[in-house]
């Protein structure tokens, strides 16, 4: 059974053909134009389905698609999707089926990326499991007995909202001392940043002091493995924020596998492994058991893998 | 159809006769003893039950019962359950089937309060809803699509355990800054005396001040209905507390109605309006539509008549 899997951003549209048992057959990536509106945008997707389907002698049972915003629970419409100028609330199945000839359903990508790797990664072990993407911005997504947690209206997991410290930053929405104000990418840079600056000593001022804009978390991580101790403790600092973010996720949902993805975790076990234990310090005692984190390596590629798996689920 | 419901605590048994349609029919409660073992409090529940069935021409179908602790998720054993001691893992349903000759299903009580709301309390219009039992301690259920959320082990609700500051006061738990040690009642109390200490020329430093443990939140509550604008700032502090909490729930589950159950919940409107309002500007704004918090006024009883609900559901 073979489907096609879309991931919409402001950006870039990527499509992927998915055989549902090998994963990737085929998969492009075609600039958005989201600044030419909506219909635009339908018609770019229409393209790229076009493209993908091109010397393919392949009929795919459908359409799945990621994009971000609120998705209705019929999964056909989004609303006021961030990052795409003008849209409103879209009937975006119907727009697709149209253009395509194909059926449609669409997801929040941040729920996909998690569907992407109970089918296809990290996730593909268990039944249960609250996937916290650590990028630009921190998002998540819940499974919950093999299929995602949804929520009363499409928008559960938004995991980089959780307060561990109402004192704490701003980030970019109007939560204060959420986990994303921490760990969002740009914030654990600035942290870095304002922290290397304290020591004109440590070879990452040497390196970065003229332009700490291009730090990222995998230089922290490339200085932490080569005995960099500020960048290890840099890190292990963003690691216990997230140890506590996560004490919340398992506290309320009783789910006790944590998948990670995204750039920021990257830096692999320099954060991995103060979060864990943070979380195992103050998580109560029966929540310890079978308590695990791991890293998703499926990368952008999860969300892809995430649509076509929801075309799979949806329109067999 | 009619069932019994039992509420186990480490003090009192309290059973009742409840008609799925009308309600309790009758009621009674007697003491657990709970330190003379296991074994004595089972005969002690099947006590309770034929006291309950005395001079009852009715045959119940079957008994729910709720107790703390972990239930396994085939809703038959409790393990370690607090308040109980001698108990480790045990199968209290086989136990009480044994003693009393009719089926019986166990529950965790927290869920069985949220459960309790939903079929007979501020829950019944709400299909999905988040129980908050501020308590000694604070607890809570999760009630989503017309069901109890349970999580991977039954677990799921431990809502006075999300940290809403990690840098925050320690609680009965090993979690640090959880609500619980803002809103639990000995911690609410505290956080007052302390308060009113320094303010001696405060009508409750008078009343309070020889004996500060006795100060309640309902004494906060009253004074503060009298224009005692000290009392009214403790208990907004509280509220704004539970604001951050219900932030982070609201964010992780996509649930916006918030019912608040428990002793602490009588201070009413000078806690909820402030939890209110800092909810509202903590909120993403998908998340405050259909935001909502209501007060549980069945108290005590909510966990009585969701124990005679499971008992519908599960044994019918």
């Amino acid at each position: 059974m073979v489907s096609i899997g879309i991931d919409l951003g402001g950006t870039n549209i990527k499509a992927a053909l998915v055989d549902k048992k090998k994963g990737f057959i085929h998969s492009i990536s075609i600039p958005t134009h989201a600044d030419l509106g909506k219909e635009h945008v339908f018609d770019r997707i229409a393209l790229a389905v076009k493209e993908l389907l091109e010397e393919q002698s392949i009929t795919p049972i459908g359409i799945g698609m990621g994009l971000p915003g609120m998705v209705s629970l019929d999964r056909q419409t989004v609303k006021n999707p961030p990052n795409l100028p003008g849209w409103k609330v879209e009937n975006v199945s119907k727009e697709i089926e149209k253009r395509t000839g194909l059926n449609c359903v669409i997801e929040n990508d941040a729920n996909l990326a998690a569907l992407g790797s109970a089918r296809y990664g990290a996730g593909k072990k268990m039944e249960s499991f609250i996937m916290i993407t650590l990028g630009t911005g921190v998002g998540g997504g819940i499974i919950y007995k093999n299929k995602i947690y949804r929520g009363t209206s499409g928008m559960a997991g938004e995991l980089g909202h959780v307060i561990i410290n109402y004192h704490g930053p701003l980030s970019n929405s109007n939560t204060r001392g959420g986990i994303e104000a921490y760990l969002g990418q740009r914030f654990l840079s600035r942290f870095a940043a304002d922290t290397i600056r304290q020591h004109s000593d440590n070879p990452l001022y040497k390196k970065f002091h003229k332009n700490f804009e291009s730090l990222e978390p995998v230089d922290l991580h490339n200085a932490a493995e080569n005995g960099n101790s500020l960048a290890a403790d840099i890190l292990r600092q963003a690691g216990e924020k997230l140890g506590y973010a996560i004490v919340n996720y398992v506290h309320i949902l009783d789910i006790r596998k944590i998948v990670v993805s995204g750039g920021v975790a990257k830096a692999g076990k320099w954060i991995f492994e103060p979060a864990y234990e943070t979380a195992s310090k103050y998580l109560m005692p029966p929540f310890r058991e079978d308590f695990e984190i791991v890293y998703e390596s499926l990368g952008n590629e999860a969300a892809l893998l995430g649509a076509a798996s929801l075309a799979f689920e949806e329109l067999r």
